[in-house]
């Protein structure tokens, strides 16, 4: 019998103990041992939860129980998380977590610290939500030289965008209808402004390249200024307004990273992803191009990545994945990155000043500062 | 410096020396080891290939050089590659192999051998070519019941449907296309039939039940019947013809699988996927829809799975996957299944005889000896 422990039991915790419930025949049949849940560490008091016997408010108690091989971290934040999540690898217990924030600031020494103890820190969950991404990523894909990852990492950005598209709305109604059905937060500042999909665009260029990109390093743009005649626009030259994060391996070796909205051509496998669904697309130089698509949140989907992230653990106690992106990644400023851009209306300034066609898309690449030029009222970056 | 032989040098095994070439220095890098292609084994005399010094013709020098670690079978077909297959493994080689035809019809006493010599026999790529799968089905995906599985996963099909569907052109011309293009072999049986489809979803069946279903055994429908006009009703009403692979866990336990043309609704992220493109829908009870895209076939995306598959065996020799499907599925015959049909011309029969309504789609969901009382016509299965 697997002994694992659950820190937090929010959303993500509580689809973890449901999903170890749910489907305990199936996982123990797979494994070969049951996976029983000893602890769930929450400051709150739980003592009416059907879990009530196992609810502990003190970390010591997992720290020095030698019976907790996998600990499940679903705090969030980078504060008791990252105290928590080092002291639970330092007492040699293995850590899987979907924290996005925790793992894009703080995963190189993370990684360090489980690669010294000899365990393993794994987060499936922490981009995609329930989508397999980065163990495919890294093992299927692992005989290409990965040059481009770019997709639909945030859920939120891209509900509103469905329904700015569908319903021909602005944006403000959008968020708010996002609210109300609990897509968005309270304070949607993190998912609406790119801060979500910016640390998950991290963590996947960390893996491809074995490189740190660290997230106040990289360019992040939301979708708050799109407007409904920016999606109207888009769509009467053939394109969809999405919000990527997109990062890229440079001919000269070099990388970006960033995340910033696209018209994104109908014809992309990209374009046709709705609601909150998220999708990635990964370029190998054999694989060519493959997409991965599912739900980038939710309880059980992430979960799901959680679970089986403690199952590839237990299934090889005996040889632990080493991650690794202790050296810096050489970046390019993504403002530097040339590309196609949709513009609206603005002026090309100096004397001979013109109002820009209404929807024009330029197909010339351009840089930010050549587009900055272009004063528009609108200029959005088309993915070529 | 880890040593492997590719037996059979034709498009995928090229492909696989091609990219072990071209990403040497990555999988070096990632492996910590360099990969040296020590054999090639072909019955060709190619002494002018750039390979020629490693090129053998007796499969016993790799079956005796206890250097080799791991063997590529890309021979194709169930006679010698299964003999050459089951005396690797019997001398303690690892084997990978992107071969669908041996998987399906004899995986099961391969991954015995394997098993009983503590070996891995590893097949990523005999489904969906280049795009990650099996292993994102059975690692990531392993905390969930699966219930379905449903995919277009035969390439050459998928192109002509496409081309039936953008041409409003007949099977046989698109048929010409496909083959003029190299997607269609000169005897296209095999993939307009649904054979090779069929194999394949035996194969994902297999393994997201762990009970073997024979490709004999389930219903195989290709698509030589299917005509422009029931492409047109079918759009008009909302749908793609697509031909799926599909295979379903029943609530009381049991399974069925079979291949059939299928009307996917287009709000479907399958319904999009067009040209010799592959997708594979995967719903599991807590991860929801999950679905893998990419291309199902070509010589470097083959290989890009096939050497996945090496660089993960030789980065865990110390605990290879142990992958069984030994025991026999609890099979329901696919005509049993109730689904929704479009159906096209063709009578009730009896006294009160009427015409179906063209491109009438019947919602009230009907087994396939419900549909052929019809006498439709054309009877296609509507994917719900």
């Amino acid at each position: 019998m697997a002994k694992v422990a659950i820190m937090g039991f929010g959303t993500v915790g509580g689809g973890v103990a449901e999903v170890l419930r749910m489907n305990a025949g199936i996982i123990q049949e797979r494994l070969g041992e049951e996976v029983y849940l000893k602890y769930i560490l929450d400051i709150r008091d739980l003592s009416d939860s059907p879990y009530a016997d196992r609810m502990i408010k003190d970390f010591s108690i997992i720290e020095k129980d030698p019976e907790v091989e996998v600990v499940v971290e679903a705090i969030g934040g980078a504060k008791i998380a990252l105290e928590f999540t080092r002291r639970a690898l330092l007492a040699g217990k293995h850590v899987v977590t979907s924290n996005k924030e925790l793992v894009a600031g703080h995963g190189k020494e993370l990684l360090a610290i489980a690669k010294e103890r000899g365990v393993s820190y794994l987060f499936e969950a922490s981009v995609g939500g329930g989508i397999p991404i980065l163990r495919p990523l890294m093992q299927c894909l692992a005989g290409n030289e990965i040059q481009e990852i770019c997709g639909i990492l945030n859920g939120t950005t891209n509900y509103i965008l469905t329904r700015m598209f569908q319903g021909g709305i602005a944006f403000e109604e959008a968020l708010r209808e996002a609210q109300s059905k609990g897509y968005a937060e309270a304070d949607p500042t993190a998912d609406v402004e790119g801060l979500d999909a910016g640390r998950k665009i991290c963590i996947l260029s960390d893996l491809a390249w074995g490189r740190e990109v660290r997230p106040e390093a990289i360019s992040m743009e939301g979708i708050s200024h799109i407007t409904p005649e920016d999606v109207r626009l888009a769509e009467a030259n053939g394109y969809r307004v999405k919000l990527l994060g997109r990062a890229l391996r440079l001919p000269d070796g070099r990388q970006t990273a960033y995340v910033a909205p696209h018209l994104v051509p109908v014809s992309s496998p990209i374009a046709g992803v709705d609601d909150v669904f998220n999708a990635i697309l990964v370029r190998g130089n054999a694989v060519g191009d493959a997409m991965f698509y599912g739900r980038g949140a939710g309880d059980l989907p992430t979960a799901s990545a959680v679970v089986g992230d403690i199952l590839d653990i237990l299934q090889h106690r005996s040889c632990c994945r080493t991650l690794d992106w202790s050296q810096p990644a050489d970046l390019v400023d993504a403002g530097d990155l040339a590309t196609p851009w949709f513009v609206r209306g603005g002026q090309t300034g100096g004397a001979a000043e013109r109002t820009l066609a209404p929807g024009a898309v330029m197909t010339i690449p351009m840089t930010a500062a050549q587009v900055a030029a272009l004063q528009a009222d609108s200029a959005i970056r088309v993915l070529a």
